[in-house]
């Protein structure tokens, strides 16, 4: 058993968006790299499993957001790991200011070997995994699993060089950023909190063409992004408070 | 007169490519924090400006890149100020890993009134500056006054939410993206180094659409963007090594 990791930031001008404020992508942008920075710190990093050719694959994540930080606040995220099974681990977040919950987050990590592209059993690293369990509940509600849509609207855009990752393949914020270049600008100048929930289902690499689709329905918005060749890739949804 | 300032830092994942080195995009992005950094230090920062409804305008760059240094590498950056007039200030950049030099840079500034949308007489400043200038020549050539040109090719597309900062206006880092995004990836991947020019000419705003044509002769690359209502933003010519 371990206890609960805390990392400070200051949330730095290129962070934030046209309000001044971390954009969501950012928000999630913090957790994923405190997600990083603590595995390696427990001994389950990337850099760890590259010796036996795994990775870390993001598969699902909710992010419940109260208030988005303004430029230069000093903010803390707490991270623990609190649940695994053969497929599947999850990881929480708490974003702080002081005491003051901001945002919080559940994520939800598969592990693949690069080489043959299969889901690791993750009991191998049962030792490793017990030692860093924490016993403290999910922050909120795990991420839901979305069904497909009916998009009442969509554009499309190929994937370019500054989308792409070491893999070629779309980074996961960049996601993150189309779904949101998506909404009117003025949800998300006067958002008063939203909670978002995100499925990622495959990689889309270098050269193929996006289309981003989405509904709405009062203040709920539901999204797919997909691949020309039909590949369903990503979904997602967001209810605004 | 003052001296040469350094800033440490480490290459952080989010700031590589997909080939594990700094894009030219996050070298630039480390010379303007480092530009922005430096001139609060020295009390003619953005902050000390807005009391007199003042902000810095980047009207021109050119950057020579070496080597594009690894993710996690550890560089120092040199910064230094050497010339001022009127209308335009000179900014200097040396970014180098031990002494090794692996890139520099020149940029020109202006000074904008907010308000009056024109240019400030910069000799307002003279006191703060003459403390600030340090005697030392620019590491190369100043930025280029770059021309028209006839595109071959060009792409479009709209102005996004995650393209804008606190004025909506793209992002000046945005134009370098849109820039490499535009280049065959190869030459990318398997560039020996190379000498960009960018000319910041006008702003693109929120809702605005795009164009980004180019022309290629040899192992130069010329560069123009422009907005639906025919507005020159931006110049730029790429000379490979």
């Amino acid at each position: 058993m371990a206890t609960i990791s805390s990392y400070p930031f200051t949330i730095q001008p290129e962070n934030v968006d046209f309000t001044l404020h971390a954009s969501v992508a950012s928000i999630i942008s913090y957790m994923l790299n405190v997600a990083g920075t603590d595995a390696h710190r427990k001994g389950f990093g990337v850099e760890a499993l590259q010796g036996h050719s795994f990775t870390w694959v993001l598969s699902r994540l909710a992010v419940d957001i109260n208030t988005q930080p303004r430029q230069y606040s000093n903010i803390e995220i707490d991270t623990w790991v609190n649940e695994f099974n053969r497929l599947s681990s999850t990881r929480n977040f708490k974003m702080r200011i002081g005491e003051d919950v901001i945002a919080a987050g559940v994520s939800q990590w598969c592990m693949l070997n690069m080489e043959t592209r299969q889901a690791v059993d993750m009991t191998q690293l049962k030792d490793i995994y017990e030692r860093a369990m924490v016993a403290e509940p999910s922050p909120i509600t795990a991420p839901a699993r979305l069904r497909d849509i009916e998009p009442q609207a969509s554009v499309s855009r190929p994937v370019v060089y500054s989308d792409i990752d070491f893999n070629r393949h779309v980074n996961t914020l960049r996601y993150i950023d189309l779904i949101f270049d998506s909404l009117p600008i003025e949800l998300i100048e006067k958002n008063n909190g939203m909670r978002l929930d995100i499925n990622f289902i495959a990689e889309a690499l270098y050269g193929e063409v996006l289309t981003i689709g989405w509904t709405s329905e009062g203040n709920v918005w539901q999204f797919e992004i997909s691949s020309d060749s039909g590949k369903k890739l990503c979904r997602a949804k967001i209810e605004f408070k």
